[in-house]
């Protein structure tokens, strides 16, 4: 198939095409409109995220039509296309966003339209960084062979200052917590100042780790104009932190990539927090996959990122969450119709994923169970401070709570000798592991 | 009201409550849950966009719960909640939008919601820096006192070797254009490197503005990881373009926010380009309005922003055209119930819309005239290039539409003794101006 001019959206269908291990191969959900065929619609699509425009063109060669996107299969609401590596430049996570994200979400041939996932070739892949240190070498750091990683985010989630927000750190660390966490909306304001914040939680680490002998670190919220933020992250590496926090959809792609660089060259570990995400991922019917963005941010490089509890305030499927727990954690992906692609990570380390939202002592082990792993950091908040004896008692609990699912008895049992898991359970209830 | 404790979400609504100047309000369409009452949804958005949690609290003192998000207002699917201006850190764009944009739209309380505006008090407003030059300044530059400034995307949109994009650009200056954009996802790839772009487009403006005496510039996409894009604006500058072009949703707020000092620096302009917004502001129910990120982008300080033509083949609907037109252009907004919120912008420039998607010269007086200013950039891809004369006719068809719209004359009546447009109209058909 040649042709001089583009006479059709239709010349952006091949249904005989075979993708090749260099295509970038995307796999969306669309409804179309009333006024348009089904191959108005997938035409459309493959030729607006590529080379295409809306009328016959005589700038168009031989050589151009040849690195347009073809839409090679379909069904139902599924498309996938296929879009020659050409298209693409490495390591620039926006442009690949620009052409598989961009324009024709407002096209008014589709009434919905999700980027459900794409299929990155490995020569794509290789442009990318990835985490530079990966999952077991931050056990290491933490001396976790086994049980996740423990964090807990300060509650209210704004409004406390330096003192406040340090007694906080101090309690939960002390309570056995490894991670003291920004949550999303603190950054520097007149009420907690981040140097002071950087100054201030420093020392009451130093003070945490003589108390306890255990690793202690902070994921301090650098989250702010790009500048601001590489000040910030060498501000937190200068007061001998190992982590920081960003808000990695607010930030944006540009600002995340050059974080990751700057990670790198300081030793440093990345928390994704993904405040924003659900303006395009709430719905299966539009936007962009949370699975899809999980996956450019381990092809990015952060080393943790919030997917969801399954249980909690917060929306999250458990088979969403198990298959975001697979793309961060395994080397292979396989596919799942419409849900997922393929996938081989090639030498990209993976990511650690972050269960956070509405958790405490009563539904951790169930969290637990549900992930299938300890290669995680689960993260507690008001679940934590709202123990009826504070903190330092919502810490202890946690604990108390993921200690009795490894020993493989219920929170019932555990609580009749840990007091703190007892009050907590009195509080809040529990369930029970499936 | 004051509590030692946030015992229920209701205390997030407080409806006698006025808001100060200092307030920031946000509106926001909501569809709550059936699990969860009306206000149980309202007060969980005003707790979790601000200092809340999930449960009740021990770290709670008055001073922190005077910082609370209030929901003064509600009626059926909308509602009004004011933030003290003591949450926002000044100048982080990316900060205001993890609270106003963050967690709250993944919360199961909620089926739908969208922000559709925020008033951002002067004091706030005060922190950002906004346009550096203002619309008047580069209207001047291209010497354009009436009609629109001229754009024009070479199309295939990607794919063009460098010598053929400058061909495209010769053709388009030469006709009459002032300014060649890059599209969206052309940045530097094999076939089009950034560098070799910018230098040989600098030689062919050279000669264009020797062979015109007008005054022409290019709109080169800087789009990659922010050091990246500092080095890309820079070379851009060195070659004496004024402008550069930048996809702002897929960079993210922080990296826009770098360009933008940057920008102030070389005394350069930034044309973004709104690629991927559509994932979040195409339903009126969910995600945030493009109204909203019209005016965050105002407010950083981006010179030309992509808002719609009312006709054409991308959604936008007129009532929202003429919203942004004004939230653009204009220092004083007015309220309308439901759309917009009043905002004043204080010293802040203007920015200028941009109309584009799916021109050609049968539907620009349509557009003028639903504008109602010419103090916009009006820019037309394929309405150009795919003219029976190819691009140099098509870009004379663009001037001659333009020019019988100022002359007051219909398009058939200029087509008579300008053949360029009466082959655009015999290929497109067009629309008499209402």
């Amino acid at each position: 198939m040649s042709k001089e001019k583009i006479e059709w959206y239709h010349d952006f269908i091949d249904r005989e095409y075979k993708p090749t291990d260099e295509d970038l191969v995307a796999l969306y959900y669309f409804e179309k409109s009333d006024e348009v065929t089904v191959d108005d619609t997938i035409g459309r699509l493959a030729s607006e995220s590529s080379i295409g425009t809306w009328t016959t063109l005589e700038t168009l060669d031989d050589r151009i039509y040849d690195m347009r996107g073809r839409a090679f299969w379909n069904e139902d609401h599924l498309v996938k296309i296929a879009y020659p590596l050409i298209l693409w430049e490495l390591d620039n996570i926006p442009q690949l966003m620009s052409g598989i994200a961009g324009n024709i979400f407002g096209m008014k041939a589709v009434q919905n339209l999700r980027l459900v996932d794409a299929t990155l070739p490995l020569d794509y892949i290789k442009g990318s960084k990835g985490p530079h240190m990966g999952v077991e070498a931050i056990q290491k750091i933490f001396k976790k062979k086994e049980g996740p990683i423990l964090a807990c985010v300060p509650k209210p989630k704004i409004g406390l200052t330096v003192a406040q927000h340090c007694q906080v750190a101090w309690d939960a660390w002390t309570g056995g917590i490894d991670l003291i966490k920004d949550d999303e909306n603190l950054t520097s304001q007149s009420f907690n100042r981040f140097q002071d914040r950087v100054e201030e939680m420093a020392k009451t680490r130093d003070k945490a780790e003589n108390e306890t002998g255990e690793v202690k670190d902070a994921l301090i919220n650098v989250t702010a104009e790009t500048h601001e933020m590489e000040k910030r992250v060498k501000l937190i590496h200068d007061h001998n932190f190992r982590y920081f926090m960003v808000d990695v959809v607010t930030t944006g792609f540009s600002g995340v990539q050059t974080l990751r660089n700057l990670a790198k060259d300081l030793e440093m570990l990345i928390h994704a927090h993904r405040a924003m995400h659900a303006t395009f991922t709430k719905h299966y019917t539009h936007g962009i996959s949370m699975y899809f963005l999980a996956k450019l941010m381990r092809l990015i490089g952060v080393d943790n990122i919030h997917i969801g509890t399954v249980v909690g305030k917060l929306d999250s499927p458990k088979e969403d969450v198990l298959d975001m727990r697979d793309l961060l954690l395994k080397k292979e992906i396989s596919e799942a119709k419409g849900r997922r692609l393929t996938q081989s990570w090639g030498s990209i380390k993976g990511t650690l994923p972050v269960a956070s939202g509405g958790l405490h002592p009563g539904v951790l082990p169930e969290v637990l169970t549900v992930y299938e792993t300890t290669d995680m950091v689960l993260q507690v908040g008001g679940g934590i401070h709202g123990h009826p004896d504070s903190t330092h008692g919502g810490a202890k609990a946690t604990i108390q709570a993921i200690e009795a699912w490894q020993e493989g008895i219920s929170l019932e049992e555990k609580a009749q000798s840990h007091p703190e898991l007892k009050k907590a359970l009195e509080k809040w209830g529990y369930l029970k592991p499936i």
